[in-house]
């Protein structure tokens, strides 16, 4: 007998992982929330039923949604990371020496509490003293801030659920001002592949409010597709390439500079995508 | 009640499609072979159980195993494509002007057959008057050529079944011989996430008959992981820089000469895992 766990990419698509234990299996306030052994991928996080990251690919998607737009700041000291309660964001932050502060604002407590207990390897960052832990609502926590952050990463889920208004263009307004006046910020923006509409409207978004807008790309297995996107606005530095050498000592498994600088070279289907411009009204608001 | 088609693509993992129609169902002298509908991917050809290729997500492997190959060559006139018999790959290879002969040389001519009757817009190219198809044993031909090709692409199935021989070391000495004194080759050579083992042996193979060896990766959501990999071998011309402009009129939807260049710049992993040299004997033997 086996006991598998599916998600349902999407009403025609679904992904199945063969499970071992079950770790935990929760309603928090916000979501379901389920840690599970995959025989394939490891340990796995799953909130309403979509996989969020696994010990065997975490490394894919941590790395590339924080050293893209770190390495693409001459001296990034704050970054605040909006949701991420898996901690991965912020291991990788503290990674870079200039970082002196990295803000973790995830709603769900219970989030974080999972990933300490359970993925251990990925929430490890969390434990170090540069890491100031925030439990509350992001979106709120971006708006009262002005001027503050060098770095601004939003670790979302998918733009159903509590994550919806991360997908706003009001929200990547208040990102814009509670950066520094040299800051960037970048947000997990789905699959070109399964999600076109959504990358329309969300790249429009965030270039009528950024002066520089990209988009770059990479592989993470065990989300839809396969194929990932990442939006960058930036007020000054533009993010496609490092500024700095990785520091001594630094270790990835995807990342490097070179990774960088290819991740914004985009397929035609996506580069066609993205000069289409915004989706009309109403076709791919979230 | 939905009707589904379930690829095991590991012991532990599967992808699931919903299906509409089933177009084919044969059980061929080599294989079993299905065409269906997917309401993802379009209609898809399955042999044993795998997924070969989708109407959605094809113009990926069909543009990256050819036009890099063909684009690193300065006028490649005569073209193998071993497997490949949904002629996807011929189809990309027609689309440049400098080929005068397109050769398929395809083992189960059922595959030829479903592909003409249920997926033409993949197998147009088989009716080109520049396309020459050959039934038959493709390893075969390899070892009675001499000297013949420009390029030589193996567009196999996974190393079990008929495609086994395929991915030896004997075969890729045949490949040499068969290559013009300038010639290249690429093999699709399956998922760095997945089949490190195989990639790693492979690799050594190649490496041990040709002067320069390379890997690069494309995103095939269909295919397991969605990162797979492909590995060219040359005699003479560094496969990862195109030496002619795509011609006019050429369209494609992933494929760019940025694109190109910026396939062979690989994720740490996969750069370690080729560094690491071939698989000592018998680990990855296939």
């Amino acid at each position: 007998m086996g006991i598998w766990f599916t998600e349902n990419q999407t009403r025609d698509l679904s992904l199945s992982f063969r499970l071992g234990k079950t770790l935990r299996r929760e309603r928090t306030p916000y979501q379901d929330l389920a840690v599970v052994e995959t025989l394939q991928y490891g340990r796995m996080l799953v909130l309403d039923g979509a996989v969020q990251t696994t010990e065997k690919d975490e490394f894919v998607y941590h790395e590339m949604i924080t050293h893209v737009p770190l390495f693409a700041h001459p001296a990034p000291k704050r970054v605040l990371v909006v949701g991420g309660g898996d901690g991965g964001a912020i291991r990788e932050i503290l990674k870079h020496p200039t970082v002196e502060e990295a803000v973790l604002a995830e709603i769900d407590e219970r989030v974080i509490a999972a990933a300490r207990e359970f993925l251990p390897g990925i929430s490890q960052g969390l434990s170090d003293p540069r890491a100031k832990i925030m439990v509350g609502d992001g979106i709120e926590h971006v708006r009262q801030a002005r001027g503050v952050y060098d770095v601004i990463i939003v670790d979302s889920t998918d733009p159903i659920g509590p994550a919806v208004g991360l997908f706003a263009r009001e929200f990547y307004q208040s990102v814009f001002e509670a950066l520094k006046e040299d800051g960037l910020f970048v947000a997990q923006t789905e699959s070109p592949f399964l999600n076109a509409d959504l990358i329309k409207g969300v790249y429009g978004n965030i270039a009528s409010v950024f002066p520089l807008t990209r988009l770059y790309l990479a592989v993470v297995p065990t989300y839809p597709s396969g194929l990932w996107s990442f939006t960058v606005g930036s007020k000054k530095y533009a993010p496609t390439e490092p500024v700095r050498q990785p520091p001594e000592g630094f270790t990835s498994r995807y990342y490097t500079p070179a990774i960088h600088r290819s991740a914004f070279v985009l397929p035609r289907f996506v580069e066609e995508l993205i000069a289409a411009g915004p989706a009309k009204d109403g076709e791919a608001s979230v």
